[in-house]
């Protein structure tokens, strides 16, 4: 059996009991019930994903997939291909954003080159990659999310960096979830009119190039790409196996979310929305995987950069569960009893 | 010349230079721009408090201001008076929401006790207090943003505990906006339909008692109350005075700064809206005080606690002004320029 086939069969549904567990204990604390609105669906969440109705506050870690895309050659952003390599120089002095952001809330950064300077095929008029590639860059990304789980890593956030890849992403979508390129293709960086009608015209492109079969997750992400799409899929099911739970950034790390969550339903129940991007397919990937985003701030950078935004209130909602008192142990007169 | 008035003719309109010139620092910066949506508003509006394009990061302090309610024996509330007493000594055994997620978020709390045990008068039937008990709240409530700003706190939240107090803040939001109890009555900790009606009622009946002139803003609060909501609109006025930016948590918060606003305009200007409560009352506010809410997570509770939930994204958006890279210094090309 493959390392990816054994992943997806070790994936089960996340455990119910533990979450109803976690808040009937969230409504002893001295507070009226329910009173921290979404705080205690996420702690509740994460104590479904990891099997405990006392999981304690997790150590986070965010994994930044970079990649270089082939389908960049066409135009579609506004920054030019050598970024990716230049970005990558940039998490390696920790002064990007994704770096400066998981300083401040405590959470490692897991800079990963994929691709970078080794463009995946051009996909308005070809496959990305072959079927053997999509599934070695997916069992990565498996091995990626083993290795952070064995060193206690509980929280695992979805960043990505290559240029071309909100393009990408958009093909991905308009194949997973059967809608036409315009409801998924959105500014991205900052393209403006034209560069978005150009951006369509290649997602249609490589939608017509590439004849997919949306139930094949490995042969979507075989023809439409990227590196890094392939390789965060492998990480949300490796993460998802080993009960971690996978906090999804803007509409590029989401849609690879999606890819894993068709590959194995069960995985979608471990993904937590850090935020809502402006990016027009961003909601429709969201509805389709069942998510509310727990943010919306109007985050369009990626690199994980929301997903580490949201990495406090997870915490704040471990604490919570963790460390409030209860109406008992306070002494506190309990009305809602 | 009164502490009181000497506070209000020190509130300066914030420096809009100062935001200008943090945003051209933000634009500089090693990502497209404005693409951290929200936080770059954020980062600009607290150099503009702090009179600075380089505020650097902050230290944050949560004021918790507790007191008890006449109005309470009208049944207005799910919980029963004593609660407020009994909160105040979770606060000091640090069980308390709020306490946990102060923690969490590296703030300090600062409970004050501003008439626990010495309930208002009940506004239902007559006046809160008298028009020199307000000014002497709103005067310790100078003197408190005082001394944390002596101690050099940049960042303070308002918080706040009183049973009743949600009763107490429709009072003067109706008063204040002038719009029905309606429009402004919420369940509060929890309340049933009969209960919300009873409180409707309850506010309608305070606002005839009690004839306020709403340009009048001391008249109001000694009027309606309470205790910790004048304090905490001294908190707000000494805050603006001392540049320090002013975080607002739900409704009773909330209310409590809308005075401030309307008692020295200006003051408006250092609020920021840590996040969108259920009470009805809470958007018309927000509204009047021109501000859009950070986090829409359902938070009821008080406390202060969606204000400290809101402040690692504070911290965030001023370590993004202070330690990202820019293009010049990473060698990043940029598209924008």
């Amino acid at each position: 059996m493959s390392l990816l086939d054994d992943t997806v069969a070790r994936i089960a549904p996340v455990d119910f009991d533990a979450a109803a567990a976690a808040q009937l204990a969230l409504d002893a604390k001295t507070k009226p019930r329910g009173s921290l609105g979404r705080l205690e669906e996420v702690a509740a969440r994460i104590a479904a994903i990891r099997r405990t109705p006392q999981p304690g506050r997790l150590e986070a870690a965010i994994i930044v997939a970079a990649a270089d895309h082939g389908v960049a050659a066409e135009g579609v952003s506004a920054y030019p291909a050598e970024v990716t390599r230049q970005m990558l120089a940039n998490f390696e002095a920790e002064g990007a954003a994704v770096s400066v952001l998981a300083r401040v809330a405590g959470a490692r950064v897991h800079v990963v080159d994929v691709g970078v300077g080794r463009p995946t095929g051009n996909i308005a008029s070809g496959a990305a990659m072959t079927r053997d590639d999509a599934r070695r860059l997916a069992e990565q990304g498996i091995a990626c999310a083993q290795e952070l789980s064995g060193e206690g890593v509980g929280i695992v956030a979805l960043g990505e960096m290559g240029i071309g890849n909100s393009t990408v992403a958009a093909a991905l979508a308009s194949a997973l979830l059967g809608v036409d390129a315009e409801r998924v293709c959105g500014r991205g960086t900052g393209i403006d009119d034209e560069g978005l009608q150009r951006k369509i015209r290649v997602v249609r492109a490589a939608l017509a190039a590439n004849h997919v079969d949306r139930g094949d997750t490995l042969g979507v992400l075989a023809a439409l790409g990227g590196s890094e799409l392939a390789f965060l899929c492998g990480v949300a099911l490796g993460a998802a196996a080993e009960q971690l739970a996978v906090v999804l950034d803007g509409f590029i790390s989401s849609v690879a979310a999606l890819a894993a969550a068709r590959h194995a339903p069960p995985a979608a129940q471990v993904m937590i929305a850090a935020h809502l991007s402006p990016e027009p397919g961003h909601r429709l990937v969201l509805d389709a995987l069942e998510l509310e985003p727990l943010l919306d701030l109007r985050l369009r950078l990626g690199e994980g950069s929301g997903a580490v935004l949201s990495l406090p209130l997870l915490d704040a909602a471990l604490a919570v569960l963790d460390e409030m008192a209860t109406f008992d142990a306070a002494g506190v007169t309990d009305a809602g009893r």
